[in-house]
């Protein structure tokens, strides 16, 4: 039915930062929203219609909670999908759909589904333990995965040499060839339940050298159309593949070859999309509400070429989150700073973001690492 | 003390659309707020860190409620200013400032204001009641205003002729002169403790035949240059006089010999600052919170050609809203649409805007009033 998204509850699995920007996003359409999150501080839980302070993971928590809403999404994937699946037999517009979800939770299985459909990846194997990853040495230099759990960054390493098998993950996971990649950069495409779907401009990454985090964001990505292009086409591959509902990050390695292959996929949205809030027509949190909720997707066109730098807790610090260099940074033109609302800070964690737009393309990078070194986010 | 804004708690008096969207912008700060409104369902109410319902008139309501609060502001001018005195007594930071809301509060001292401060604005004559304006009938055509409780619309009337005079307002007002103005136009203009000012580009206003509402809005303003800096250079004198913390709008009128007249003055983000959120580098409301908590102001520079219609409540129907043509209006690039969380409605209500971005400024008025159109809120 039209427009039926005017009456409806929309239940987000997860209250951080990626629900936070849903949420400040959502308030222009009167969505009411809820939210479930283990943590009684989560960064949603004072600006929601309703929070629930739970575990993702607990078949009652999810389900009970789910129940009192119209569509359920997420904005994290390592949730109760049992709960998800009942919802939806019982009705509910749950989306991404559980199974999709469930599939992706594990590495494993992503990857098989890469390789059923024809969407190019890097070569794998799967691995059973630590000893099953030692037997296949000869794969190495790979990257090793754990199959499950893996999350910003960990559950991530490389294996260069016989020496670095000592590491290997105890656990059910894979082995990925080490890909000598160009360049990473990410697609976000989303699908709505009437089959419209609409990808935005490919972007691209650069990621913390130790912390395996997004560190920058360039948009729009520096390849060539015909890059361009493929990258989008895969995006809209794997999301027709899936016959998903919702938004979907892919993000993928451009070989030295020109090749471009399929890394991972988030079925939310991601940490390479932030810069859409200003830097594109429609956001990727409005483009992700809009998919599950059955409204018209957004256009998804570049406003403005932007950086987006990723605000990490800096090493040293953990407790009360104090951010250095704000005055200098909003004093700037075209400088955007968002705050997650984290009371507390520690190395490394996702504390905020910073989006720089900038008509000349060439100062942006300049921008970017300058804004890296004005703001701090300490204790 | 720099960057003092991050651990402090702002307090609005009112918590209405403005305040909505200045709670939507300062999200992005971690900024927590506190909303005094005496609608128990006020739009701000589920999304604010604490919502009290009150009086704003009540000295004791008001009072207390600040004094939770590190700064406090207004989204309406209506309120009890000897609590607001007090509290700045007290040391908290108060802005605007309670003595100039309170002047601001009757339009009799608005142009005495204007007058003593030689600031342009129409002849007028200051009438204690109906035998009053009737003694001046010499002064038709004129427009009848009531000197205080005006709002949206209330409390203006034009008296064109001796028939018109038993409808004279039975309270203090003035009779102004019936301006025959080319052009309704409005700067807003914002100035921070430390002194820094910063005017928006000029906007240029339509406005209801009969409700004597803002009905479109239009940025850039059809004016030549010299007309575009005297009226920006007014904005900041009225500012400057007044002594101002906060963001000022000032409606003007250009009349047909090319003069500019300072029609009224509103001390909070105004309707004709509405399309700045998509259209302007930084949006009124962010400009506001900036202002009033000591932060560096954001750069006003235009991003794109805007149009802004209200969504005013359809005549003929009250109770709860339904708005009509929402997929329409959301299928298109460059519209925004943003509803203000009220669930009923009725004729005039203002229950939201649409802002439309296009480059083409020619093509504005039709989008504009393609989408007056398209979106209807009904019952």
């Amino acid at each position: 039915m039209q427009q039926n998204y005017q009456q409806k509850t929309l239940g987000i699995l997860g209250g951080g930062q990626l629900g936070r920007m849903v949420i400040q996003s959502a308030i222009s359409y009167n969505i009411d929203i809820h939210i479930l999150d283990p943590d009684p501080n989560a960064p949603c839980k004072s600006i929601c219609q309703k929070f629930v302070n739970g575990s993702l993971n607990d078949f009652d928590t999810v389900y009970s909670f789910g129940q009192e809403c119209d569509t359920i999404t997420i904005e994290i994937e390592n949730v109760n999908t049992e709960a998800l699946q009942k919802l939806a037999d019982e009705g509910k517009d749950v989306f991404p759909q559980p199974h999709i979800i469930k599939m992706i939770q594990d590495k494993r299985l992503q990857k098989q589904f890469y390789k059923e459909k024809g969407i190019p990846t890097a070569d794998f194997i799967l691995t059973e333990d630590k000893a099953d990853v030692i037997r296949n040495a000869f794969f190495l230099p790979a990257v090793n995965k754990l199959g499950r759990e893996g999350y910003d960054g960990r559950g991530v390493q490389i294996l260069r040499e016989e020496s670095d098998l000592e590491r290997a993950f105890e656990a059910p996971g894979l082995l990925e060839k080490l890909i000598d990649f160009e360049k990473e950069i990410a697609v976000i495409v989303a699908k709505n339940p009437n089959g419209e779907i609409k990808a935005f401009p490919v972007v691209e990454c650069a990621f913390h050298p130790t912390a395996n985090l997004v560190e920058f964001l360039f948009s729009p990505a520096q390849v060539s159309d015909d890059i361009e292009q493929k990258a989008q086409q895969i995006a809209i591959q794997v999301i027709e593949e899936l016959g998903m509902i919702g938004i979907l990050a892919v993000e993928m390695f451009v070989t030295k070859s020109g090749e471009i292959l399929v890394n991972e996929i988030a079925p939310r949205p991601h940490n390479s999309g932030h810069h859409t809030i200003e830097a594109n027509f429609t956001s990727q949190f409005e483009q992700h509400f809009r998919a599950v909720m059955g409204m018209p997707l957004g256009n998804t066109d570049t406003r403005c070429p932007a950086a987006m730098v990723n605000l990490l807790g800096e090493e040293g610090y953990t407790g009360d989150a104090y951010v250095e260099g704000m005055d200098e940074a909003l004093s700037q033109k075209g400088v955007y700073v968002h705050l997650y609302g984290k009371k507390t800070t520690k190395p490394f964690r996702k504390m905020g973001h910073v989006t720089i737009l900038d008509n000349e393309v060439e100062k942006l990078k300049k921008r970017a690492l300058h804004i890296k070194e004005m703001i701090k986010v300490k204790a």
